[in-house]
């Protein structure tokens, strides 16, 4: 049985690091829900915009894997870019579709943790203020919802870059949100926290870089698998990452690659059926 | 209010014609369904797969906006690559996804036509043979679910391309899913059929390819417009691709692409700040 994560809050929970930053991450076993069905993960896992690109959610199933082998994981992308707590408050389509989304899961998997990154669009002094008790209704609705009222849910903390990009000066406040998603965690049973310490930006000052994106995934796994609160930067993320990054592909998974290749135009058929036959 | 189209089918549906090969179509009022809630239309609009691309969709919205001048449309993403009628069944995933998808939109618009295509997966001699009992009780399904009795049903035919390409012999039966569409669309109230005539392939001689997509598009808007079948090519098709195409963009839609630009790390911030200052 596929083991499933929920993926809900605003970019950088959906994702906004460039492809081209890093390695592919490819792997029969990690599965994403595409309709209702579990196809093989392919980044951008959470399509909300037309900048949607490497988030955590990779290298979080990647690194999973690492512990199960042989073992399945499945993604529910339900981010979305620009979002407010008020935006993801129960009743609200944010909310509903998640839900509906995580019970699709459910008929093929069992829903075995929520990931949330939010809260760039609840900075100002009134909203960060209001962070914890608005959270705590959405998290204990997911959980009724979803019949699983001990899932462990881990957030993650908003980037230090923040108040220093271009829309700087609406992020002023986010040492308090973080403060809140903190607090939370440390309230709230099966809630981890999880810094993004030391991790960087894209250009525009807002949205984790795609390398970060990567170790913060690592991070999400290890709050996950340890049950703790991940405080400070992780003892051997470069290895982890160069671990999953280099992952060799079984032979399934380099034919599925080459046909992705000639399906999306990037090869010929002639060199397709050749690099078939040379597996 | 906002008119919105459901996409039904599989992969010629969701689309995978190649970006490189058609202009950007971008208009900020052609809208796609995310999350729940209206994003301004960017392909590929159908994620289902990593080959995701151009579709009949968008072009059949730029289409609709030539005769709809201010107006808004929706286009409601539920297509899903290989599945066959049986996977569309009453009760399978596919059909549950997408109904759940249509509510959504029923919410913050008004879902006025039901676009399918579909009938690759079901040309096998007994697959084909009952294709207009199968379909039929998908569409009155969806009607009465979505509280349309009388909803346009646009359905498109399989193209010419189909047995003699890499996966021909699979195919050797498209006509008669063909001839069960058109059967279907006579015989069905406000179901009108749309030729493929003429149509080509990508190099896997399966799916359209993106110009054709967008021909596709118009004959599938004239459908639908004209309310009556589509069998010859029309006399226009270069005409009006030309128009969407050439569309003068607003000074926001142009805004709105540099800002695409930047977030994808296409362009410098220096550079984002300068173009937009000279719009």
């Amino acid at each position: 049985m596929v083991h499933s994560f929920l993926l809900i809050g605003q970019s950088n929970m959906a994702g906004r690091g460039f492809l081209k930053d890093v390695p592919l991450l490819f792997d029969n076993q990690i599965k994403m829900l595409v309709n209702g069905r579990w196809q093989t993960m392919w980044e951008p896992i959470n399509h909300d915009r037309p900048t949607a690109g490497v988030g955590l959610a990779a290298s979080f199933a990647a690194t999973w894997r690492l512990k199960h082998e042989g073992e399945e994981i499945g993604l529910i992308p339900c981010a979305d870019g620009g979002t407010s707590l008020d935006d993801w408050a129960v009743g609200e389509v944010l909310f509903e579709h998640a839900v509906f989304q995580a019970k699709l899961a459910q008929r093929i998997s069992t829903v075995a943790g929520i990931l949330w990154h939010q809260g760039e669009n609840d900075c100002s002094l009134e909203q960060s203020s209001r962070y914890q008790e608005k959270f705590s209704l959405i998290v204990e609705a997911f959980r009724r919802e979803l019949n699983t009222p001990d899932i462990p849910l881990i957030i993650g903390g908003l980037g230090d870059f923040l108040s220093r990009g271009r829309y700087g000066a609406y992020f002023t406040g986010y040492p308090a949100v973080n403060e809140a998603l903190q607090q939370f965690a440390s309230t709230t049973p099966n809630c981890y926290f999880v810094t993004a310490a030391g991790l960087t930006a894209n250009p525009d000052g807002l949205h984790f870089d795609a390398v970060s994106q990567r170790i913060f995934g690592i991070r999400y796994f290890e709050g996950f698998h340890q049950q703790k609160h991940i405080l400070a930067q992780l003892p051997d993320e470069k290895g982890i990452v160069d671990s999953i990054s280099n992952r060799p592909l079984s032979k399934a998974e380099k034919a599925a690659l080459l046909e992705i290749r000639f399906a999306n135009g990037e090869l010929a058929l002639v060199d397709l059926e050749m690099q078939l036959q040379n597996l």
